[in-house]
């Protein structure tokens, strides 16, 4: 039997026969894959979608089904709850949220199609009932529609976008709406004719020596399959958070959590195409969270390191105030909280009480903290935080209040036992065709890339908002299927 | 004329003639490919030296010429200034040095050879003075050959490996021994019968379409030639900071400083490693740093970052430090001195006096700092500093000074002004033999590789220490030189 590996494609010249022959073989089926097909299948093309998994999902279906949308005066779900969007504004919060490398060409073509977008998912039947729930929350525990999932109305993000909420979470009583949305998709993806070929293990590529992509090898039943892929090959395989001896190499930190949030998410999608000269970009970033908020009064309580030192504005969308405190000196970050506006996170957190004190002094010296040094942080604070503003790190007033009121507690985040879930953010470089660049920034002919098997609109830990992979899942993995499918190969 | 790109392996089905052939081609003529070529030289195989630039040199000249070597009881320079030095210590400083993904093999191999490197060095005729000039600088200024170049005495490094100087600088009166250290490593070269080819650009690898390495393609006088190298090519080509492109998808925060260190390191030497199937690991990786010492007094001082905060012991290596700056929030940090410890920065720095005033609450105002946050940290700090200990990051003893004999003074340093001189760090994945991994694991045939192309010895910008990347390319390169050598192709 060949030896196969991913990193490795296999040559045309070795290929003595087809037992699969399509226009499009898609690799993955979570929500790029999906989308990739749908969009290829109803443009003409026959279409193969293999999933290594038994079934449909991916690490979509772990998400809460949200989608970061808006723009264009605002779509109907916003303006249904009295928001007014542009796509300016739209423009400037995805750039800032991609940071210092933002995808100036993909955050365009996302701005400016977000609300055709939105149209488009609604006539998938995704179903969105148009309310709003107001707060800081994580998902919905109702079954509203719209929520505030980012950094929108924190510094510095509000000082260049005016801010406006854009989770567009399909209508379902809970957590865990992901599922329902891949349910839903499934249903699309099998009515549009698309051959779904589920507990079917890609292998590797099949390209010729100039790296031009014909097909795949995949094993199926444990016997090995040759797939030509006429018009293209898209890898919609996820990112590599399951496979550590990559994280290890590229973001070696995340070792210390052992939540990362993946299904089949082990690397091969990103080593197939570099296989065939595919470039990498920004494989150190990673979305990186404890929910720690609701409750949202905690949201006027601060975070400290174990210096005592607070490192953000903690009215910025958790998972960026998480991925900060991930990256202080230590271990450990401290929420702060007075009687006033104390609270216990969820149990999922695994964040404890510990310390309290009827002085913060009391506080400090129990968590074994240099004399002042607690203190001196919770006192020019509280200081500032009384005239209603922080100098500091520019925390919005109406999260600004005094910790005055004892008791007092220090509430534990740690590496290595909190719920630091986890995700990558690196992957292939990618036009937003959906083309997979080379080192030379060539794109490699017959490969498609769409989600966290590329770098895509979210590319940075700091900026990351939610929404916004399956934003880029959705939108990305249609124009890949769009554009593999008017290939002229 | 055919299209060259050093990402694109020429395929040997298309080399029609071979104009040059050679058992060994080295690419690079700094530290790592002179070392390479004359292990290779002297193991018996013919070898070719390609350089890019007009003469020797590469980055290696750039350097002050300073190797990291210790353990085994201590070199002669170490024993005769008075210093024992263990093979477990020079070991454990090193693992600590390469953070959370360091090397094992590497570091092995080298902490147990590092004193026959030593004894190897000087055979080439690198000179030793063999007397230690204390104190925390970057280069001496004597003619002095062993200094501390590292965080060895600094928390946490002093934890884990006793502490002893291992900066072995070229006896050179004055900064810039790098520069005579190629010189002599050139003559040696020649001597050693390695045919050098300087002007000579390498436009790509020739491989086969297993990706065996069999040659180059390189440019002289306007012209490609076709080079068959039969035991195999070694990349030395250095790491990839004048790339800015590259920098931009690896590590974007670098381009705020418009001060990179390099020579001919435009990525090159990874691009064509990764041509033919290797790995990149770390590749957001970099020493960063301002050389804001001497005067060491200023080690006495504290730096805060923009919200007033310290981030750091402040006593450890320059690079450390100045790494730590470098990604503290905003673009700015302050070194605070009172005015017995107060020393104006080299003026290579571009460091200025940003705010003084006769207390530390006039300092703080100047600065525009919220009130309160810049005098907390100091009264805390001065407050454990009188008790000679720093609860907050462990700073040691004997840099421990109250800062309360005014005038004060805070000096800025700031991203985008300020001398930020960095490289990278990340780069190709390679055994200790210097044999280039492709992305299974598996050595990739006739190629090889050392120095900044490869991701070696140093690869954690917050360890880095002075000479390890020379440590590194020397004794790698030689490793690299003897395995092509002997390869039986």
């Amino acid at each position: 039997m060949a030896d196969y590996h991913v990193s490795k494609p296999h040559r045309m010249a070795r290929v003595g026969h087809w037992d699969i022959e399509t226009d499009v073989a898609v690799i993955g089926f979570g929500a790029a894959g999906a989308c990739a097909s749908l969009e290829a299948a109803r443009s003409g093309a026959s279409v193969v979608l293999f999933e290594a998994g038994a079934g449909s999902g991916g690490a979509s279906a772990l998400s809460g089904g949200e989608i970061y949308l808006g723009g264009g005066g605002g779509t109907p779900v916003q303006k249904a709850a009295g928001f007014e969007d542009s796509t300016e504004d739209l423009y400037q919060y995805l750039m800032m949220m991609g940071g210092p490398d933002a995808d100036a060409a993909k955050v365009r073509r996302y701005a400016d199609n977000s609300l055709a977008h939105y149209e488009w998912l609604v006539a998938q039947g995704i179903p969105y009932k148009g309310t709003y729930l107001p707060g800081k929350l994580v998902e919905p525990e109702t079954d509203d529609t719209l929520i505030l999932c980012g950094s929108e109305y924190a510094w510095p993000f509000n000082t260049r976008a005016k801010p406006v909420p854009r989770g567009h979470v399909i209508q379902f009583k809970g957590w865990g709406g992901g599922r329902l949305m891949m349910d839903i998709f499934e249903q699309r993806v099998r009515e549009a004719g698309v051959d779904v070929r589920c507990s079917s293990r890609v292998l590797c590529l099949i390209a010729d020596d100039d790296n031009t992509v014909h097909g795949l090898v995949v094993r199926i039943d444990g016997v090995e399959r040759f797939v030509r892929a006429r018009k293209g090959v898209i890898l919609c395989a996820g990112g590599f958070v399951m496979n550590r001896d990559m994280v290890r190499r590229h973001a070696p930190l995340l070792l210390r959590s052992e939540d990362p949030i993946g299904a089949t998410d082990d690397g091969s999608g990103i080593l197939m195409g570099t296989s065939v000269g595919a470039d990498t970009i920004h494989m150190d970033e990673y979305f990186c969270s404890v929910p720690w908020y609701p409750p949202e009064s905690l949201v006027k309580g601060i975070f400290v390191n174990e210096q005592g030192q607070r490192f953000i504005n903690e009215d910025g969308y958790h998972g960026r105030v998480m991925n900060m405190a991930f990256r202080q000196p230590g271990s450990k970050v401290y929420l702060l909280a007075d009687n006033a506006i104390f609270g216990r996170p969820m149990e999922i957190c695994r964040a404890d009480v510990a310390a309290a004190g009827d002085t913060w002094a009391e506080v400090e010296q129990e968590l074994g903290m240099g004399a002042g040094s607690l203190t001196a942080t919770v006192d020019v604070y509280n200081r500032h935080a009384a005239e209603g503003c922080d100098p500091l790190f520019h925390k919005e007033a109406e999260w600004l209040k005094p910790l005055t009121e004892g008791p007092f507690a220090a509430i534990e985040f740690r590496a290595g036992y909190s719920f630091y879930a986890h995700f990558t953010l690196g992957g292939l470089n990618t036009l937003p065709s959906g083309e997979v660049l080379d080192r030379i920034g060539q794109p490699i002919a017959g490969l498609y890339a769409a989600g966290r098997t590329t770098c895509g609109l979210p590319r940075w830990g700091l900026g990351y908002s939610s929404g916004t992979s399956l934003a880029d899942c959705t939108f990305f993995g249609r124009q890949a299927g769009a554009s593999a499918a008017k290939r002229q190969a």
